[in-house]
């Protein structure tokens, strides 16, 4: 099993969610994160950004209340069997891809076990 | 070494750090994140999760925030000895286990390193 | 690959990703976490440790306003190649070793893939 971390725009989650769970894989979980690649943001390339509006209002308002000149993105995180990923992937990517930067970044990691806590079920039952 | 990542209820936390620390595993970080698991939060099973009161009211009025249809849930991580997986999972499991919908789940995974920053120790001694 | 996730002070954070940058580490993400590590936080140690001044004001207060006597702290995490690992660990510790409790951890995990959003480029080219 693999897990699949996927750090996106605040305004793609919607579009993600529902990509994913029409394709079957409903469960994941999202976290509030800030971040940056390898571009920093340094003042002017972040009002370059700002100003061709390829950073959302959302972003804007959370990275700016951040204070730190890291933006506001979402973590998406799922684990799925290792026949899927390649899948899933495709998925993050078409929904995401918008060409710009900023459209984020993937990192698909190991898992060893995955366990349901209400039944105990464990491995590929579990997800 | 193993990082043993729970997704669980936000009232189960307190519970579930006592738990841990009374049997030697007083370590970890705990998140903030939403998700949701193969069922999906669709409007009526929100309802009706509501009206039986199997979401908390702190996991409902965070969901009801995030305006997503995720539920708010706890992400608890600690990273233990190899040998020591099974008993964290058991701890984790019979802490949180009520047997609704909603329980959470547990990740276990490869962890190649870990530092304690004060004094530089590395691998189990970090722990 | 690997992920090289730190658990570091608040105020630590500015310096930190200002190190990395110029070291050629740019990108990474940064998210708020709560914990603690083996020492618990019991009222007689929390007061000391503030009284000591050795949690910083903003721990002290997002940590008294999530009441769970875990300390707010920030995870740093970011992606690098197997033979920058060394190199980034000791910039985190170089810059994040005070000698006191609270330090925090660092933790090396295995990453099998990368993907970047944008342009589809996969491993090294895409961190």
């Amino acid at each position: 099993m693999k897990e699949i971390v996927s750090i996106i725009r605040i305004n793609k989650i919607g579009d993600t969610k529902q990509a994913l769970a029409e394709a079957g894989y409903p469960a994941f979980v999202c976290k509030k994160v800030n971040g940056r690649g390898k571009k920093m943001l340094k003042p002017e390339i972040f009002q370059k950004l700002v100003a061709e509006e390829e950073i959302s209002p959302p972003e804007l308002m959370e990275s700016i209340a951040g204070n730190d000149r890291l933006l506001a993105k979402r973590m998406l995180s799922l684990v799925v069997a290792d026949e899927d990923v390649k899948k899933v992937v495709d998925i993050i990517i078409e929904t995401n891809q918008t060409g710009s930067m900023g459209d984020g970044k993937i990192f698909v990691c190991p898992v060893d076990e995955v366990i349901r806590v209400r039944t105990g079920e464990t491995g590929i039952d579990a997800i």
